[in-house]
């Protein structure tokens, strides 16, 4: 007999799945979900420019309108903690200054310090229309995504991320319209159901030597 | 005097950066690469589809190749392991019925019993133009970036997400053309190199209650 020596964050990820049913009376606790949103400020992205804004979503009444433009998708309204992923739907200098400034202000350096950076960036952003920065901005949220379901996975929190939703009628719902922000994906979290069959369905990936290739 | 009641994984996070210089001498052991890879594959993804390939290079020739059109950076050559991320450049009948099969295989139950995910699946599928099927796939495939770089971040492996690369080369020096997948994105894996400046900068994030926002 060999000590078993997988990794906490394997053993998180082998068992969680996207979440159908969740407990409506189990709730995350205060600590664990500061915790959980601190994630989602730490997230990388490129250049470091944070092109998002996350939208944790508490509001019973605005919970049930978007759960009505997500194919009435329970989780919605019944998961404990129900957030919304949304992207700069553009980029524009005063985003990059905004960053610069703060970028400065944490560590310290004079603007003149960072002008190379600042000038890769604007010439990074100013190759590209607004539709390609918007589509830019959304793939940084995917990572944000990533991060969220990765950790809530390892403080023994469920998720599923949420695509089948109308992401114009949330941007009305969240009244982001105008804000320069847009819905990009949304992921609901909480506890299982005892009732989720899927909960103790075999995990399905195509095989390890599908998937990764060595060169 | 209280508990340090900070969990593991958010040290993890306020400790990792986008490491610039790693040090060239030092190997993440086996065990915790496989873990890595095993995290790669666990990602969740849209309907399951897993539209991906991960390509670890290894080989020393690749490496170079790669920083040549990676803005000769040291990332390319000095990272203990180099992952490129590659998305399924569209989607197809072939991959749907991949993926059921897979699903069915592992999961037990018929064809029949997955005909209507299957036609869920097709309908959304069908609705998008190639161009937005390759879009759709490359958000997926920066979820597995974000699980990539926060599981290393865990397991004490320091990471640096690329995206300042040509993609096109890339799939050219790695054999891509023709596979039906893209580079999406590059991930280099190891230590951080004691003379990175960059390891003891202060993390940077817009405050909390501007990426954060309640409702």
């Amino acid at each position: 007999m060999t000590a078993d020596t997988t990794p906490d964050f394997l053993t998180a990820l082998r068992r969680r799945y996207a979440t159908k049913q969740f407990d409506a009376a189990k709730s995350i606790p205060a600590d664990t979900w500061r915790a959980l949103e601190e994630s989602l400020v730490l997230t990388p992205s490129s250049f470091g420019l944070q092109p998002w804004k996350f939208i944790v979503v508490t509001h019973p009444d605005l919970r049930t309108q978007l759960r009505e433009v997500s194919w009435n998708q329970p989780q919605c309204t019944d998961a404990s903690h129900f957030v919304v992923l949304a992207a700069r739907d553009g980029l524009e200098q005063a985003d990059i200054d905004r960053w610069i400034h703060r970028m400065t202000t944490v560590q310290g350096g004079s603007p003149a310090d960072a002008a190379p950076l600042q000038s890769m960036i604007e010439g990074f952003v100013s190759s590209m229309t607004r539709e390609q920065r918007h589509a830019w901005n959304v793939k940084q949220v995917y990572i944000a995504l990533g991060q969220l379901m990765t950790t809530a996975a390892i403080a023994g929190v469920d998720s599923c991320p949420m695509e089948g939703i109308d992401p114009a009628a949330y941007d009305r719902i969240l009244g982001l319209d105008g804000s320069g922000y847009a819905t990009a994906v949304a992921c609901a979290l909480g506890y299982r159901s005892a009732n989720d069959k899927y909960a103790s369905t075999p995990k399905a990936r195509f095989p390890h030597e599908e998937v990764v290739m060595h060169l």
